[in-house]
């Protein structure tokens, strides 16, 4: 399919097979609404929707639900509806005799340059989750924090691990973040003491939006869950180590991770993703029935997105590679996480947001932190060639670029970038 | 100060030196909206803002923000706001030459029967965070999971311990709950097993709303803290034992939890709780500075609140007394569980949630849950005198019942109830 009303580039994050979803706003226009990205422009889904390209949607108020300043309003009318959108805009950006395409005079009318559009988070986050999804991840944690014999704990391999995040805290892609203050015990002999995190890491994740959810008491089979996931983002959980191994035991991690976490703007659809589906790892043991489904349709559960981290040191002047990974790695699919989240009746909501964990891989440069990278702050990450700049964990103005994309002949179908730069602390006037 | 307008009884929870927000609805009058108790009636907001109640107080758009289905706008305003209407919700009340009193000819135009009223949540919540500030509630479950030795973890007595819950799940009291299906592992040489939890709790907890809060990035001291506290209700944090057990290593609490929270409806404000501050508990080892404070004001940070919870067992005609304690045995007071919660940068917002743990005495007639009750289920709790009727955790139908107040010569600050009945689990079609 080749989009013959905007040029995109082979290498576009932004193909027309894509075609995610994101809240922006213009300095001439700074009522944030919905946009599709289309190569190096955004579509205004709003002007689209006043020009009738929806009209025959039903149940679909795409004036209102485009205007809307997040997308839940869209998020919870369903795959059927999302799938009649994406059709409609592929058939406007296409096919020449489009007949909405005919009235439109001018490009400029329906599209602004995505080089002018401020972004915002693309939804309403009613509740964070995230995930622990990785195999290696967890392994790799546990291989520190309680050696290689108890490494993956009992319940690992039997249902995907998650805890409760902040939802007030996730901020767009762009956003700096201060390094947090908080109690750590650098020395198990003394007190605990109070200061900045000596050891600020990110995490490489992913995070699905989820659609329709489920009523209160309810759970989702997994014929369901894959019909109620409205997309993925690129998600950076930035983590500050000292200050979780103080506080996490019994109750899990809080104020390690609630300071901030950055999620790129633009929602890549499943429906643009379903070319990019493989096998997830094989999963032994067998997990319970409800985790396990019956239909050929859930037969491939992972998808083969490429993930990348890189740096910009604050005593440097580019980027460098920190971590190469992929989504196929992980354990456990989207699905089973969202399935297992509903099986105790627990209501998922439009805009939920639910993180993968961390996605290592197999190999040293898959490792998706710091923490793993330089194995607890015991080695030094070299940064370049000449080793003249080295990091076990984030040092103050560094800023930290996530990216992702799967790769097609000829096309891509890309999530943009989620980067952040991690400011000094603030002085604390207690 | 007596209430000249409306008939309130002594043993009322709804003095008027309480004035309890919450949102309410009527079969004529189905729009939620905000009301005030008082004794058996419910103040309509709007109404008394349309007749001009308080119309001198300074940024408040009253006519506005007491139409609104819900309390956050109010929570927004912050203590010099919420403070002037209950000082002119009290002249209206008891002043015979109140200027609006006088005006309104009819009581009924300006309130509705409290037998009458549907209420619903009191907030839209962002995020909810539960707590586990009872030393003794944290102390007997550490000694059933740790044994004696390891019964608090090291980090307990200088910090706040919580986590992150789910705010999907909140609901109000009256609303009933499903027994949740979920894996658990009851022999831990067999693999996990599947269907309803067979160790459903209760946990007998207080939760305060956040007014203001804070911007992220900008932590808040112990004195800014005091202020930012709108009011506080009963917390039932429902909890399924067998569940929790298996999945909570190493990320906490999540499915055992996660299938419903239900509190009180009546958001009894700080400021009709003031004259019922007490000392908390004697802090050893002294915490760290940001989490004691400076001023006179912070001087007594805990509160004198008789609380209690009943049974209606299924199989039972009444109700049963079960746990008889009260929020001063606190030891991590409200303000020090906010400070912790923002000191890393953590942005709170007007209605988050947060919840106290659950709050056990010294004594075993004050154990706050069935858990520590039975002893982990080792011994039956029994219900009436004869013995006929006995539970270790709670029975499909069975009632669970909270209740709350501050006696004071004459009157009560009550918390009105918090109730919730368990329903068979839901068969699931996998």
């Amino acid at each position: 399919m080749k989009c013959t009303f905007l040029d995109v580039a082979p290498e576009s994050d932004f193909s027309v097979q894509n075609l995610p979803y994101g809240i922006y706003s213009t300095d001439s226009m700074p009522e944030p609404r919905v946009g599709v990205a289309i190569g190096s422009a955004v579509l205004d889904m709003h002007a689209l929707a006043v020009h009738g390209l929806f009209d025959e949607i039903e149940g679909l108020a795409a004036v209102q639900v485009f205007s809307q300043p997040q997308l839940n309003d869209f998020m919870s009318l369903g795959r059927p509806v999302w799938r009649q959108v994406r059709s409609a805009l592929q058939d406007f950006l296409c096919n020449d005799g489009n007949a909405v395409r005919k009235r439109i005079v001018e490009v400029k009318s329906v599209t602004v340059p995505l080089s002018g559009v401020h972004m915002h988070l693309p939804a309403r986050i009613g509740d964070y989750t995230d995930f622990y999804a990785s195999r290696e991840h967890a392994t790799n944690v546990g291989m520190m924090f309680r050696g290689k014999d108890n490494a993956l704990m009992p319940n690992w391999t039997h249902l995907p691990v998650g805890y409760h995040g902040r939802a007030s805290s996730v901020v767009v892609s762009g956003t700096p973040l201060h390094r947090p203050n908080g109690q750590r015990r650098p020395d198990p002999s003394k007190p605990p003491v109070f200061g900045p995190s000596m050891r600020l890491d990110y995490e490489l994740e992913m995070a699905f939006f989820v659609g329709p959810g489920n009523a209160q008491g309810t759970p989702l089979s997994l014929e369901q869950a894959e019909e109620r996931i409205f997309g993925l983002v690129l998600m950076n959980d930035w983590s500050a180590r000292d200050i979780q191994a103080w506080e996490y035991v019994p109750l899990g991690p809080f104020l390690g991770k609630s300071f901030g976490t950055t999620i790129s703007p633009w929602v890549v659809t499943m429906d643009a993703l379903e070319p990019f589906r493989v096998a997830q790892p094989v999963q032994d043991p067998t997990p319970l029935p409800y985790l396990c489904g019956t239909s050929a349709a859930t037969a491939l559960a992972g998808y083969d997105i490429n993930l990348q981290v890189h740096i910009k040191p604050s005593n440097g002047e580019k980027f460098h590679l920190l971590t190469q990974s992929n989504l196929k790695h992980m354990y456990w699919s989207l699905r089973q996480q969202l399935v297992h989240h509903a099986i105790n009746g627990c209501n998922m909501r439009p805009g939920d947001l639910c993180g993968t964990g961390t996605i290592s891989g197999p190999t040293k440069e898959s490792f998706g932190s710091m923490l793993e990278l330089s194995w607890s702050g015991q080695s030094e990450i070299l940064l370049d060639e000449s080793g003249g700049i080295t990091r076990k964990f984030i040092e103050d103005n560094d800023v930290i670029r996530l990216t992702g994309y799967c790769q097609a002949d000829g096309f891509r179908v890309g999530f943009g970038e989620c980067t952040g730069q991690i400011l000094p602390p603030k002085n604390l006037a207690l």
